[in-house]
């Protein structure tokens, strides 16, 4: 009636496995709208130059630097105010030397000026001339064209799980489509005569069908594609069917139950008869888990989990899932606040509570923070960030090594 | 042309917009199959008893277990086989002293009989008559009825995460709908003249909107719903009349830009219009984030983010992501192996790596790993484990207090 299995090792049924089937990496075209949670399976370039035009930094007016040049408190430097333009509006007005134009934040430079002098340091005289009290160099508080990322350059790097910073990166450079691993798709099957769906009347000597929904559940949670694809009863035939044809349109086909060496527990048997090389192992050297099957039929790999749903559950875990991970390249979240060393001297304005934004990496077993870069290259660097710290009110400076508490966005933790 | 903005903390503005509005969870009842990933509003109690009938641990003979004391390896008790049954059939044959039924694992133990002899300890002689040569108690590999658990027993607490193992843990108990907490629904708008969408074109003067998208998706991502409502441009009729229904249609209200005291910045003027108590802090003491808008109108909480992208998803995630957590009671995933104390003693059997099920709990600032119950009552253990760790090879016994790394399912840590 029995016969007893040859277990393995993990490890060794791993190693055994490998011989036959190996997990692969394939990818698709996807729309950038559909990608977020996606992990990009290529680099992306910007498709423009960004910012695309050279803007302005503040509120203020669009001047030619070399007019301001000597302005002073005391002694400022009277312009002509030639118009004005807004965030969003051509650049139409061109101005000429001691001519000015004010302008918004985020406007585009007119042609003609070169640097913005902020509304703070200037006023406006009787005549409607504009008092500018400070000089401005050529390109001050203009953001130019090209400065955060230009045209062609990488955005973000193959293999970053797209988050809504990655995400609002590659929006913000004209990604319309990304290239991304593909979600394998994953068909899930119980056996046992004793199981019923949830919506049938349990009479006695049935159970309700946990191992189906449940893996399958288990499944997308690690971004793959899962069918439940229902209950099949301990009978060769229907079972050869059933599996035959998930086998022929799943990536991967999950079974749970009918895998113990019992006189109902057909599984191997019609493993055998879909294909070769058929059952690669039968039995692990776990508890639970022990009556696990491995197989591969043309190239599809069956992974036959134990029909006891704790069981089938830690085995999915440790068995199944590191192969459906790596397929999708699905990658652990993580929403928590890490302590980090600071990977330098990072310094605050006074009066203000800064937010700095950090990517974090691993040195000698210490998890750094490194503050991204300020001002230009800040939205692109955003993509990197894994979370901020918080230079409280008051402090100044903090040091290099000084240990700060990261606030993660929710990115994979390296 | 500016007016400085009264800056807060962001506990005081926390403090200052309590009194106006605070994040109240709301309820509804959904499908099981719908229920993955949400968040649980109530204790679940078990519609059935679990096991739901007397059921057989092993393969082998159901027996009454008197018949079989005195059996010992070399004077075995000789019992008549009146038949099979299998999982899933209904026990049909009543069993009378000295004889047996073969049974299956999972079958229905069939009347008459109280204890199961397994097959190992069985073998079959020449006039048919199975010998026992092991004797069993009353009781002894049978999962009683009710054993699990039993009809009306909580199953699982309000307000845990519906994982995987919690899900299977509900269906195994014939749980049909669930009361969850309702997702909150966020309406996102963009407002800036400079803004376009990703499928227009890049005119001089125009950047691609990237926070409408972003926050959008950032909302998705902390369990809320989101609704992505398009760009306003700078003006004020058009925002009242936007915002105004977006503040009717929705639970929450996000926007980036118009938030500084620029000339065009529109949005403390429009809220003002809305509706009472309107804007409640304009203002953060914090870098970057400083012209960030906190509003109530009508009881509906708006908040205004900055334009600058870096700028609004940081204010989003510090300021605004708090409330949505709350809301949902979305909480954080992780998966990732973390280093527990032991609470208990812990045994494997020999020649075995075993997968020990733990809950999680800290005491004392340490993590400690609780083994959970094998046997009886694992299924609705499985639901409170938060991962598992292995007795390797060779290990037969883990003292409590040692350091154990537990695999987590996918979880919440405590």
């Amino acid at each position: 009636m029995k016969k007893p299995l040859e277990v393995k090792t993990l490890e060794e049924a791993r190693s055994k496995f490998s011989r036959y089937w190996e997990p692969n990496r394939q990818t698709e075209k996807v729309s950038i709208t559909e990608a977020g949670g996606r992990i990009l399976a290529g680099d992306v370039k910007s498709k423009i130059d960004l910012p695309p035009f050279d803007r302005s930094v503040y509120d203020g007016y669009a001047v030619r630097a070399e007019d301001t040049f000597g302005a002073e408190e005391d002694n400022p430097v009277k312009l002509h105010l030639k118009g004005k333009i807004l965030a969003g509006q051509k650049p139409e007005i061109e101005i000429d030397s001691n001519e000015c134009l004010e302008i918004s934040t985020g406007a585009p430079m007119p042609w003609g000026a070169d640097a913005v002098v902020m509304v703070e340091d200037t006023s406006i005289d009787d005549a409607g001339k504009v008092k500018v009290r400070n000089a401005v160099s050529s390109k001050e508080n203009v953001s130019e064209k090209g400065s955060e990322l230009e045209k062609g350059q990488r955005i973000v790097s193959s293999d970053t799980e797209i988050s809504p910073q990655v995400y609002g990166s590659l929006l913000a450079c004209g990604t319309k489509n990304v290239s991304v691993y593909r979600k394998p798709r994953v068909g899930v099957i119980s056996i046992g005569e004793e199981l019923v769906d949830m919506d049938s009347e349990l009479e006695i000597g049935k159970i309700y069908d946990i191992n189906g929904p449940t893996i399958s559940r288990a499944v997308r949670e690690l971004g793959s594609r899962s069918s439940y694809l229902g209950i099949l009863k301990d009978e060769i035939e229907e079972m050869k069917r059933e599996i035959g044809k998930a086998l022929a349109d799943f990536d991967i086909v999950i079974t749970s139950g009918a895998t113990s060496a019992g006189s109902s527990d057909f599984l191997p048997e019609v493993v055998k008869n879909l294909g070769d090389p058929g059952v690669v192992v039968h039995g692990l050297a776990q508890k639970p888990g022990k009556p696990t099957l491995m197989a591969v039929v043309k190239d599809k790999p069956l992974f036959g989990l134990p029909g006891y749903p704790v069981s089938a559950l830690m085995v999915f875990y440790r068995v199944v899932a590191p192969y459906l991970r790596e397929m999708s390249c699905g990658l652990s979240l993580d929403r928590k606040i890490v302590e980090a060393h600071l990977s330098r001297k990072t310094t605050s304005e006074p009066g203000r509570r800064e937010l700095v934004p950090v990517s974090l990496s691993k040195k000698n077993g210490m998890r750094i923070a490194t503050p991204l870069r300020k001002g230009s290259g800040a939205i692109t660097s955003l993509s990197k960030s894994d979370g901020c710290f918080v230079i409280p009110l008051g402090i100044e400076m903090m040091d290099a090594d000084e240990i700060v508490d990261v606030e993660l966005f929710g990115e994979v933790l390296p």
